[in-house]
């Protein structure tokens, strides 16, 4: 997976195909919603056990039914591919389908 | 365990015997270094369990190798015993000697 950075335009493009993700403070940012405390912190730690298997680690906020997740590329100062990547993993951990 | 709100001068001093806990924006705080980063995300979850059966939810912040925790008593609009009882907790947690 590519580490380099993405210019603005090209954040923008991949931002069309990655539902409910945007940049905050400079990290690809996203706020899931669960029914119930517990199963935001199993989702967190799925995503934790993945993130760790690529070596990027995204940081994990986990509040009341509520996980947030905020990545960047540290080596390129920025936002990469390897965000977006990780973006759809953490997504398809969401949904069960991964 | 109690839910009435400390003032300040009972917090500062239940916060001498809570090693590393300060209170940061309303509430008490603590900074966790691990080894690694899965050692954190151990580490998270289990204060998660211990917290849901309290059902007292601390924010819960994991970072590389470092993992922090953040907790208030909303119904009292501010830091109670029963915040203090889920510090010494996270601590025994974080010491193996839950």
């Amino acid at each position: 997976m590519e580490r380099r950075r993405l210019d603005e335009s090209e954040i923008a493009i991949r931002l069309e195909s990655a539902l409910g993700w945007r940049v905050i403070d400079g990290k690809l940012s996203k706020a899931y919603e669960f029914g119930d405390y517990a199963s935001g912190v199993l989702f967190a730690s799925s995503v934790a056990y993945q993130a760790d298997r690529m070596d990027h680690h995204p940081d994990i906020a986990i509040g009341y039914r509520k996980v947030s997740l905020a990545v960047n590329t540290h080596d390129v100062g920025g936002i990469s591919p390897f965000d977006f990547e990780l973006a759809r993993i953490a997504d398809l951990v969401f949904e069960g389908s991964f």
